[in-house]
């Protein structure tokens, strides 16, 4: 298996010159674009990795699969989808049309910026301190990796340029779909995007999808089966950004990508994989993680037809 | 399994007073709101049916499924593709706003009808007959019954009523997704909508689906597999219309439906779903038979995750 | 007058060069983008020209305003403004997304394509024949020109191409704001486009509705003195199709462009103003019409304020 | 004239009843449905008032005439221009949309609440105070009145409920249409909307863009003609929301309503008029004080055409 991921990783690497690193913020700018990693844990427990898997990354988007399992937690799956859809969308992850033309104004799904912003909100807690740790302590939780904690660099300049995100809440606040304060609830939701991971970590949480719910190394289920699966629905229809149809059909794999060059992905009953490379294609999602995950697929036959 | 679909049948049939039949022409208007059917084609060759499932009615988007495959059987995947999209939308079903917004104008997946029509418009053939029977042809084999043809009264409805269609074929003409004469386009996707098949005939078409491109009864190959598993990749993130996502997460089977009042499902490896019941929910689809997929789900734990 | 119309002539020649004539059909394309004329009829009966004011072109967009009068006077305001709105528009003059949008469907305003196809098919007449020819005899009555007739080629060029107007047409067929036969109506407003004139023609339409409906040669109320300001009205808020607001506030006069290169204007009470440059900017107006007619409410100050 | 507009307003009170005040803060909701007055100053210096025209209603929409004079001479009309654009639009004042679907993104006019919020962020001013104080004492000379000052309870409703708003200028933050801090250009907009004023001062607005820029009782000009008659141009063509074609064609006079049931209305070289009545129609203009404008503009024949 190593050797298998040895290989893909070189056969993929050419793809890096053709993506280009997120430039929206300092630190993401600063990403070397030549990176590619891999890992695989499987439901054996046998944790397989090559190239670059060992550096360190920003989950942004993917953080959006785990604030969707602590607000369904939280709060049960009706709430939290009285006020976030679960229809796929056409639209750009951080669009506001659909807010404005749908009626009820709700967001589309919980994968795109408004939707996942909606459900920060609903996470419990005292304070946006106490709803972010109670976040981190359930990724820390799933990755077995007690290590975790925010890149505060790119946080701040999160917060800093973050004003699409700010439109986005604003206009939910107006609606209805957002209670309480909008500084608030981006504080959380820009923490979530900065905690910074590793191929390891990631493939982790992929495992645990793949487990529906239950963490392996200490048999824990943690969210029902049928969260787990809530989920993985979510990172078919929409977890690619504007190309999860044509990655359903390319790769086959649940799979959640994040600007910071990660994709995590769960194929059910199997493993969890993650992917690392920064340089994005015109959809946002990792060009050599994509080209990666589809060579994997076809070699290990893990599409989920 | 003869008792299950029975017992799942008599617990949804409540469901069909919640629903209407589609009215916008005569012929599907006059259905009867109360019927319910229900046929599981397995891969070992057993059939089990229950309810009304020797019901005719007509496949309407259930269509969209075999003229995709034969658009690509015809030109392959790569020039279907640059004519229409991958994409699931948020967007109805006959909407043509993306149309114009998106650059270049391209329908954003085969399932919608703007995406049917420009699949129509791609089926090889000297003239809408011939390539109307090509795709009769290819459905009689997959259902293996040679008495599948057309409702004429339906086909001369949709004919006199499509003028949202008319509207985005021209519209599609217009920016070049569409050669040809629209009418003539036009006549070959009205005729593969009104083509009558009962429950038997759509179990028929999941199956070959489950078994990713091959006839069970002949072991005949018909489609690459890589193309079977394109439309159920189709059918996951948008065969549902507007509940795809949500289908997704509650039944998690691909699945097609069409207003006549079907559903199509393929369990990949497993067994090919045949519903009907034409009382239709908000969105569109069949909402006993929508019930009766959950229900059958669960019971027989047919989720793809 | 003269002098300074030869003067404004000599002074916005250099603007042609900047424009480009349309492209859509052959006949338009053969254009000279180096023409410029025009033709002021004032109140007094005097008629001023200067430049290629003899140059014969086609109504085009021009005719919405005709069509629009005759609509009015054969249903009344209230039967067509139930059909069309009142609104100008920042979208497209062939948009298709507010029709789709807008609840209940209506197109925005008589001047842009949706609206002026929905206008044309109000007008009476057993036949379009009937229709168009009493558009004709009208238009020859306030031109007083007995000769004005259809350009074949461009009209049979517009009804070869015009299949975004027939998308149009069958989307408010199918929402039930056109009745009738769609290629029909199409007929009439292809005709309406392809009436050939010269800017003493149009600079006749601006002088009867500078005199509110009343033909000044003949001293004939044609339309009552409240549609004429209608139309001008439209002229003020949508003449210039996504440029009309920038025009109000640079040049102050009513004026209705066309694609062929024409712009019919209106001062109340003054004068009727016809302009011809063949050569459009990127909003479809006639690049040197525009600059002229912004000199001539200078130098004459024109300005409605 | 002073009959007149008694006469009127007993015609015209009926409609009061038709309305609804508007109701998104408390200070608005309190307003009494029934009021109506009127007042209009004339170029020869006269003053004619009836009804309620004593009543204190807060200036809202109709600022945006003001903040748009004082943008133009603080960086003249290419720069503004630069920021925001000329068109009507057919979409809410309060839509995002347009900011997201045109490229590059800039709000339509200056008259819906994008385009004013990117206004107000030019003027010019070491803080938000400065800016408005300016504002504030361009809005007294024009006046003639030094009392004028906010309606602080209105506000700091403003600012508290004010997330559309916000929604739209985080939106313009993040392209580039606005700099600076968003809440201190808000401070600025929210306090132009409350500024206090009556018919009378509103009138006097008119009367000053009825003369071009020229304040009657001091004979000083404060702004070129040509701004004068922008800010008019604006009024005919996106003056009354989504009724300002409608408006042109029924009462054609450059007119500015705001939802605290103000219209501020200017007949070129005649007259300014200023209406109150806060009962206000579906598109949010005062209901009678439209009705009013439409039987003045027929009696003393008022219309620009």
């Amino acid at each position: 298996m190593n050797d298998l991921l040895s290989k893909i990783i070189d056969r993929n690497k050419c793809l890096t010159s053709k993506g280009k690193v997120a430039s929206y913020i300092p630190a993401l700018k600063r990403a070397d674009p030549k990176q590619l990693g891999v890992c695989v844990a499987d439901i054996e427990g046998n944790i397989f990795a090559a190239g670059d898997y060992g550096q360190k990354f920003t989950l942004q988007s993917i953080s959006k699969t785990i604030s969707l399992m602590l607000a369904i937690m939280d709060n049960g799956s009706d709430k939290v989808f009285s006020k976030v859809g679960m229809e796929p969308t056409g639209d750009a992850f951080n669009s506001i049309i659909k807010l404005e033309t749908i009626s009820p104004s709700k967001p589309l799904n919980p994968m795109i910026n408004a939707g996942a912003i909606a459900v920060a909100s609903l996470i419990k807690g005292k304070d946006p301190e106490e709803k972010f740790n109670r976040l981190l302590v359930l990724l820390r939780k799933i990755c077995q990796n007690d290590k975790l904690s925010i890149n505060k660099e790119v946080y701040l300049s999160e917060k800093e340029t973050g004003n699409r995100n700010r439109a986005l809440a604003y206009f939910m606040k107006d609606v209805g779909i957002i209670n309480g304060d909008v500084e608030d609830v981006l504080d959380v939701y820009f923490k979530q995007c900065s905690i910074e991971v590793d191929c390891i970590d990631i493939a982790k949480i992929g495992l645990f999808l793949a487990k529906n719910g239950v963490v392996l190394e200490t048999s824990e289920r943690i969210v029902e089966e049928k969260v787990a699966k809530t989920i993985k629905s979510f990172m078919v229809t929409c977890g690619m950004y504007n190309a999860s149809g044509e990655f359903a059909i390319n790769v086959g794999i649940p799979a959640k990508s994040g600007v910071g060059g990660g994709i995590m992905a769960a194929v059910p009953l199997r493993m969890g994989i993650g992917v690392f490379s920064p340089a994005l294609d015109d959809k946002g999602n990792s060009i050599a993680g994509y080209g990666l995950l589809e060579d994997l697929s076809k070699e290990l036959d893990l599409s989920f037809f």
